[in-house]
């Protein structure tokens, strides 16, 4: 097996569902301090996260500082027995490795530790510094005690990324056809509106809450929030959630809830969102309270930024394709690296089957993975 | 105790929580056999239901029939220990009867038995017929196997009512003080919208079926169904349940459900009202599917009916009040009557506590109550 084969199938026999991380860390901390890295755990809540650096300079704030990001935590199986292989038993079966995380992304994480090992075995004097900053809580609701916690973290300590290779699967169909050099922000709110609760027989008594929102919602739902620009679709609202009643038909319910998510691109800001959909709410005379959570801000690498362009051209290097760059889906952690001021490009391999049964990915793309990985060290570092 | 007391105690000690009788209707049975009366034990499902005659060609379909209506079950009492005495032990207090079911409607239904007697012992070979229409599914919520059953009976037996006086709790502050000489009816319907389900950063590759009922939700809550007339308020349109979202905000739901409710006039029919709705719905381009229960069309006895003429005089004879004339609440087992082309008042005690905790009657309008029945009878049969 190689390095990397049997780094990933290590990891993913460690059934390491948010926020477990069942020894991930501990185990790579071990391999990257025998091969010089300074290592830090940082234990936040429950959650453990792993920062380790090499630099012949190798004090916080000394770059410039490449990093890579990722995770160890997984998503939960769902039922075993759905499985043709058991999730937390690594199985390779047609060219594949089979397993919770193989994609999603152990099979990353591994690729980048193998990369940097090598990387600095062959260059041990390199200038700057490279990093790799691993959290368990990417995959859970809130991210609270994750990345989130690790650059407050830095903050303090007066560390700072420079550039950012996050490994989350990025790819459509083949290894580096899809780049993210940016992600939507997101933006969720949790609205209550308010009525007087009656008899459906009484209507001149009660508030009906659900007749009391309609124009509000319609209104919300048909608004244009922006046009996007040249590298984001445009802002999309979308209300995932709504509930009223008793259950009788004969009351009329005395509140409605609903859950509210703006997917909001570089052409707004969370806080002009939250004002113009408060403004829809006051407008059409809703009585209301609600509750703001910003997951996370938009944001972008733009084009000529220069990991970008390396990123670029090791895909079409390495990988024979011209990679899209694309700032689709939903968010990463990559979010907040991004305010630091850091470039944030995505790659890693195909993401079909994350969060499904049967999760895997092809071995010859996790052999090809360090390989994308190390090119884009050294074109940031020593060229 | 006076006999209606000692009647109205008997019954609400029985726990006939709807379906059960709990021995209320032999106990009447064998009351008016005694009396004379043609009694008629009618079981649907598990529901007990009674139909009692007196006149001198006892026949269906002889007349002119005055039958009083009223039903045996309540609903449930709720905690027992929010009561000041418990719910199924009838007390006398401050004047009043406290106990469940002492206002809706086991008083009136004693009262009625009281009547009854009364009356056939004051003029044994009195014209026409009077009977006695009790059901023990009033209180339910499909009241299927109760007087709507029976009438189906009287169809198949060539029964008819010419007059009725429904029991039901119709006072607001005294004894008289309104009738109701009609009521709206009731049509529901149980709306789906289908759209298609996804997650909230693909917009494009779901449909979201909150965004698109919107339109037609503040449609139909702004429609002006009619105008209502003389005897009736306009019809009015409750959505009374809204349910979509599968509690995560971060995936558009598959399908929306809702609960619509009628209340309508006179001045509109059910079959106008679905019509209208269905339009609306394709109007703004909803993928729906919609299933009506029409739970009861709009009666009116106008005015200038005899029997509304006569209970009106009554209640200013006998109660020194001008009754007011509504049409308001909810639904009641009139609505079943009043289609065999039968004139339905509707005249009984005080409703102010009806389904409450400490349901009660005042002890002076529950021993006044026969004589008003009485009163009608002698009116309706003799004059």
């Amino acid at each position: 097996m190689s390095d990397v084969l049997d780094l990933a199938t290590d990891l993913i026999r460690r059934r390491s569902v948010t926020p477990q991380d069942a020894g991930c860390l501990p185990l790579i901390g071990e391999r990257l301090t025998r091969m010089g890295f300074r290592v830090e755990h940082l234990l936040y809540g429950e959650v453990l996260n792993l920062w380790a650096t090499h630099g012949a300079n190798n004090a916080p704030g000394q770059g410039p500082l490449l990093a890579f990001l990722g995770h160890t935590d997984v998503v939960p199986s769902g039922p075993e027995e759905s499985w043709n292989s058991p999730p937390f038993e690594p199985t390779i079966r047609d060219g594949h490795l089979y397993g919770r995380g193989a994609a999603d992304m152990k099979g990353s994480v591994a690729a980048m530790v193998v990369a940097l090992e090598r990387f600095v075995t062959a260059h041990p004097g390199h200038p700057g510094r490279v990093g790799l900053l691993l959290t368990s809580d990417e995959e859970g609701p809130t991210n609270l005690d994750g990345v989130r916690r690790v650059v407050e973290y830095f903050h303090q300590i007066g560390e700072c990324i420079n550039w950012c290779v996050v490994g989350e699967p990025s790819a459509k169909e083949r290894l580096g056809d899809l780049i993210r050099v940016g992600r939507r922000g997101s933006l969720s709110g949790t609205l209550a509106v308010h009525g007087v609760q009656g008899h459906v027989a009484y209507p001149e008594k009660a508030l009906n809450p659900i007749h009391a929102f309609a124009p509000a919602l319609t209104a919300l739902t048909t608004e244009k929030w922006d046009a996007g620009n040249a590298d984001f679709p445009p802002t999309s609202f979308q209300v995932s959630n709504i509930h009223s009643g008793t259950g009788a038909n004969n009351v009329i319910p005395g509140s409605l809830k609903a859950l509210i998510n703006f997917r909001y691109s570089t052409a707004s800001t969370a806080d002009a969102l939250r004002k113009r959909t408060e403004a829809i709410l006051a407008d059409n005379g809703v009585d209301y309270s609600l509750e703001w959570n910003l997951s996370g801000e938009a944001f972008l690498t733009p084009p000529g930024g220069h990991l970008r362009e390396v990123v670029v051209s090791v895909c079409r290097d390495l990988c024979g394709v011209e990679p899209e760059q694309s700032t689709g889906g939903g968010t990463s952690d990559g979010r907040f690296i991004a305010p630091m001021g850091a470039e944030v490009i995505e790659l890693g391999p195909v993401n079909a089957t994350i969060h499904k049964v049967d999760e895997c990915v092809a071995v010859k793309d996790l052999e090809r993975l360090p390989d994308l990985y190390q090119a884009i060290c050294e074109c940031m570092l020593l060229k």
